[in-house]
């Protein structure tokens, strides 16, 4: 008979959970893993019991069942919960529950009053003489937030061995937008169906809920919008309400509140006025008693998203008023509970109606003229760029624009326009890159916000995000809406060691996946400042060719204005003068193409082919290289990953695999029909050494995709 | 220091296990679990190696791969791999691949000789003079069939010790049918999207569809037809083609063939004919080459499935031509490969055209004179009833009428109309009641079959069937298909054993929930051979008071043809005489109320409120007394679950629990809306303690359903 010591057999174990791990990870769990650690951290952490003082409240329940997930899967065993504080405690405090916190003399005081409702701080503290690692904070959940930063930390410990780690969010509004239907399909979703399943609701409710409350509390994310935007008017029937107010329980201990997309018409749709007259008085008590009616039923309930006037949604411009009219009157039926009320920007005219020389001005000549006339609980949500959502564009000129106006920043996390769920493509970059513009006005973009929206990409699939690495995109939207101003390389650092190992070998070669991923999209889709030449609806793959739509500015042609002599859009003064919405000191230097930046060039200017570029290239030659640099990239990202093989467990490098051999395809694709449409309009030959499309292109006009998901 | 015997840790780690398991089952792993057995029960297991003589093939791997992980799961260990057979080996064999079991001398010469090309044996055999447990077979996909049934065995070994297990298909075609759509939406399907990523494919390639494969030859399912009888026409394009071939690569080692629904006009919408018409050559000639395309990507195609001239489907009668002649034309086109072709029978009068008195009538009068006209390798694929899957039909009288043809069933696995995935419901004893319904004509209705199809209720939700129950259905169908005369409470006792747990405490009440569930929803939804009173479209709750849509036959009144006099639907010789459809002997005893089954009544007489039934009552309260009693039915479920609770595992015991609390809801609304309705018609009191409905009728007519599930 043979004998194993105490210690072999917990290596024994966790080498067999590790392995079973290792063999099967399907994404589910995210960057929550509390995969066993080495043996040398596990000894690092000194965690012999977790005391909580005062009364459990169903948030610091989750904090404690997470701390427990956590250790029992980093460690192999769980610390008891223990009522006193000794020597080697994990301890849980707030001033109300721990006086100590809010004595005088404490050392800590001054540093949690600044730390607000949601911050937290994580210290190795002497407290009633007692050596304890402390996670406090003001508020229940501050600790909760708190308790996923400790776990973090230890899982991926930050290059410091030193916890000293303090945090608030400078943010107070942090959302995921759903652009969920009632039906469970999900517009520009590339991960299943919708989570919300409310046909099931509120009898019955998924596992997944409380999975979903976990990941988005582990960001910070406080609020979640669970239905599309493009809503309906079912969502605000009682039935409705029910089933969202069974989803606000499972959320609440995690800090997120419930907020609902509103149809403008809802009322007139359902039957019960006669108008949906935002100024009407039986339009405005509709809104006042269904407002009274959701809040008996989610007390915390957060207010309403409106997409008004814009891709044929109802709104008050039907009835000749203002979006701060229609704005207004909702934001009066919520104020009396707190709520608040989000109105879009993304707005363009509505179809059949005069269309602006340049779709990218309309938002700033419809919401500018609006600042200092909305309601004190309403904040304008504005997509990162005048457009919607591409590959690049600069940063929406109502930033710093609208200082009266508290401004929410909306991302769009799914991937409509960067290659699905698919193709790799890092949008911490891209985020950050509009966060840190400077407006010129008012600072940073990220200055000028008081919340952050994020479409997000989450979704029925195993690994909630459709692929392994597009769950980067939802941790780097919620660690930015945390922080706007946290760089997206530390948050691709801290996602990799995470999501795959906190070893060097992998980690590291992730985050540079990551960080050189979304200019490849860029190269071989949108290189120097081109803009939605995508595939009418789906938008998926290259379609630079179409003219032929009922709207101009649903037109690729209608953007990139290639001819025989030039490419690019005019938006100077000698041409749509969009130029002029942002700051003059931007305005000035972006008005010549030589002081522009030439990520932007061709979104502010049209240029002759034979400009001379930085590079030396003229601008032909400079767009040719740029979209075999992106395809480049893609074998790069490929090969990159092909190495990692033996680091990664099976079924993910595999997953992963594949979709980086199709994205490498998909390259060549928007490479090879790219070129053989600009060719056809430059008439210009391909330099030496420039390899001709695969087909003519005739070929890649015939391309089609039906069944592309994301149509909702 | 503390030391631990090998056995002690055996014993820990397979605790562990357990516990891990418990804690966590979500359903993924199906009726394949292989959870850890008893002590006892693994010391039962004599394995002390494996071996397969011969060369390995995929499907040899697939079978070694799944006793693999079987025996690791079930014991804690998987024996090794070995080239020489020794005592205690497991040994795989076919007659090829071991000379002995084809020698003359051979005990199991005879009995393998009898087993066909997908029969296997389980024996424990003395074989080159030691002592083994034998899984032998004719083929590599019997030894798969055998390999899946020694580990059913093993996992819930039925009541006698020997190993004496002799097993061959009855039927042919063990088929399911997915009603996919290409946008991966389900027509009828509550259990996600489809599983099959019509996108992502070919490149991307899930891990489910291999443990799909897995799922179903563990059931002997051969042949599977992945996207909807409402077909589209690009299934039948090249790129959907090559992804068709790559899911049939996945399924190929496990003996599952890949068939797909054809759209009959599909060349004309193509625009590659100018005509559908399938005597014109131009038409035969392009599904020729069509077929001779498929089959040089997917070698072993099984064939097409055809929805033609039903429900808005283009088919042959659009040109004046039979099904025969539709049918005769593609199956030419992939006979040369030895395709074949199954041809629905589910046919009604098309939109506009004239009604017959009685849509059970149609199929019948369009396809028996059509008897011997088919082709060899024509199918038809007859419903088990002649209306539509309803909770209860008399089975269809096709069976037995079409001596010269070969049939098969087609079962609904999903439940359109049985309470989607949110009520439970056993199908395995209605689809016993059918296959053991004598013809009269050609012996059961299970004799005169050549193949069977059930719609699928498999998505990508992760319990794959919607609900952990629904899994059983998907079960039973898969080993009715092997064996129609099986007996669905073995069925049953075995898919519980397998599913929850061997322990009889655990799986005999499931039995007995499985057993009495599906009587339980005929009696609260349409009782006494009444039928399709659900609501229109989504097919969801009741509305037998429909009496306004375009079709007659759409509506619930035509159906139970409910009056102040009576109840019920005349199809005897005074009535629409679908009665004849029947042989002489069933006509002549249905044709007589008194003789007519009582669960079947109101399905072939039109019966007076008062007609007295075989309880005494009258028939009002008779028909109140079922609604009742499937209330009461329903609440017997959730009782009979609530207190297995300390017996299963924490998630599914909730999962289930929700979705049985649910039903007793749906059960008291289709009570109290069908009793409102008909009081409303028949004007009679309520006896004395016959409960009234909550509300008033107007209350149950105003309930409306959007955004159900399963409109695909």
């Amino acid at each position: 008979m043979r004998f194993f010591s105490h210690a072999a057999l917990t290596a024994l174990l966790l080498s067999l959970a590790a392995t079973a791990f290792s063999a099967d990870e399907d994404g589910y769990d995210l960057w929550l893993r509390y995969r066993p650690l080495e043996r040398a951290a596990q000894q690092r952490i000194q965690v012999r019991s977790i005391v909580l003082p005062g009364a459990p409240s169903p948030t610091t329940d989750a904090a404690l069942a997470e701390l427990n997930k956590g250790l029992s899967g980093m460690t192999g065993r769980a610390p008891a919960s223990a009522a006193r504080i000794s020597d080697g405690a994990l301890l849980l405090a707030t001033p109300a529950r721990l006086p100590e916190l809010a004595a005088a003399a404490s050392p800590l005081r001054t540093e949690l009053a600044a730390l607000g409702d949601e911050g937290y701080l994580l210290r190795q503290a002497r407290i009633q003489g007692r050596n304890v690692t402390l996670i406090a904070a003001n508020s229940d959940i501050g600790l909760l937030y708190g308790a996923f930063a400790w776990l973090r930390e230890t899982a991926a410990p930050a290059a410091s061995r030193a916890l000293a780690v303090s945090s608030a969010p400078k943010l107070q509004l942090r959302l995921l937008n759903h652009w969920d239907n009632l039906d469970r399909t999900v517009e520009r979703g590339y991960a299943g169906q919708s989570i919300w399943d409310w046909w099931a609701l509120p009898d019955i409710k998924d596992q997944r809920y409380t999975d979903y409350a976990r990941a988005n509390a582990s960001l910070g994310i406080n609020g979640t919008v669970l239905n599309n935007v493009n809503s309906k008017p079912e969502v605000l029937t009682a039935p409705f309400i029910a089933k969202a107010a069974a989803v606000a329980d499972v959320l609440r201990p995690y800090g997120i509140k419930v907020y609902l997309s509103a149809r403008f018409s809802t009322p007139l749709e359902l039957h019960e006025t006669a108008t949906a007259d935002p100024l009407a008085p039986e339009v405005q008590q509709w809104w006042r008693a269904k407002a009274d009616e959701i809040y008996q039923a989610i007390p915390d309930f957060g207010g309403f998203l409106v997409k008004a006037n814009s891709e044929g949604q109802p709104g008050p411009q039907d009835y000749h008023r203002t979006h701060a009219d229609g704005a207004n009157m909702l934001a009066a039926a919520v104020a009396p509970h707190k709520g608040i009320v989000m109105w879009r920007a993304f707005v363009y005219a509505p179809k059949g109606a005069h269309l602006a020389d340049d779709r990218a001005k309309q938002a700033y000549e419809e919401f500018k003229p609006l600042d200092g006339k909305f309601a004190a609980n309403v904040l304008v949500q504005v997509k990162n760029g005048a457009i919607d959502f591409q590959p690049r564009e600069p940063f929406h000129p109502l930033f710093g624009a609208m200082p009266k106006t508290p401004l929410m920043m909306e991302f769009q996390i799914t991937k409509e326009y960067l290659g699905y769920s698919t193709d790799l493509a890092y949008l911490g970059a891209m985020f950050e890159e509009t966060l840190e513009s400077d407006t010129k006005a008012a600072g940073t973009v990220a200055q000028t916000l008081s919340g952050m929206a994020g479409v997000a990409n989450i979704g029925s699939d195993r690994n909630w995000a459709g692929s392994h690495f597009d769950q980067a995109n939802w941790y780097a939207y919620g660690r930015l809406a945390w922080n706007p101003q946290a760089k997206s390389r530390d948050i691709a650092a801290e996602w990799a060691a995470l999501t795959f190992s906190p070893d060097q070998r992998v980690a590291a070669p992730i985050v540079d996946m990551l960080m050189m991923s979304r200019e490849t999209v860029v190269d071989y889709m949108t290189p120097l400042g081109l803009h939605h030449l995508m595939g009418t609806s789906h938008h998926h793959g290259p379609a630079p060719w179409v003219d032929n739509l009922e709207r101009p500015d649903w037109n690729p042609v209608y953007y990139h204005r290639a001819d025989r002599n030039g490419i690019g859009f005019n938006r100077t003064a000698t041409g749509s003068s969009a130029l002029q919405q942002y700051a003059p000191e931007i305005a000035r230097q972006y008005a010549d193409p030589r002081t522009t930046p030439e990520q932007l060039l061709l979104w502010f200017h049209h240029l002759p082919w034979d400009y001379a570029m930085p590079s030396g290239r003229t601008l032909w030659a400079e767009l040719l290289a740029r979209y075999d640099k992106g395809v480049a990239g893609t074998k790069s990202l490929h090969a990159r990953w092909v190495v990692l093989k033996p680091l990664i467990d099976a079924r993910r490098y595999t997953e992963v695999e594949q979709r980086l051999a199709r994205q490498i395809n998909n390259a060549i694709l928007w490479r090879d029909a790219s070129i053989a449409y600009f060719q056809s309009v430059s008439g210009l030959p391909l330099p030496p050494g420039v390899q001709a499309p695969a087909h003519p292109l005739s070929y890649y006009k015939a391309l089609s995709y039906p069944y592309a998901p994301g149509r909702g």
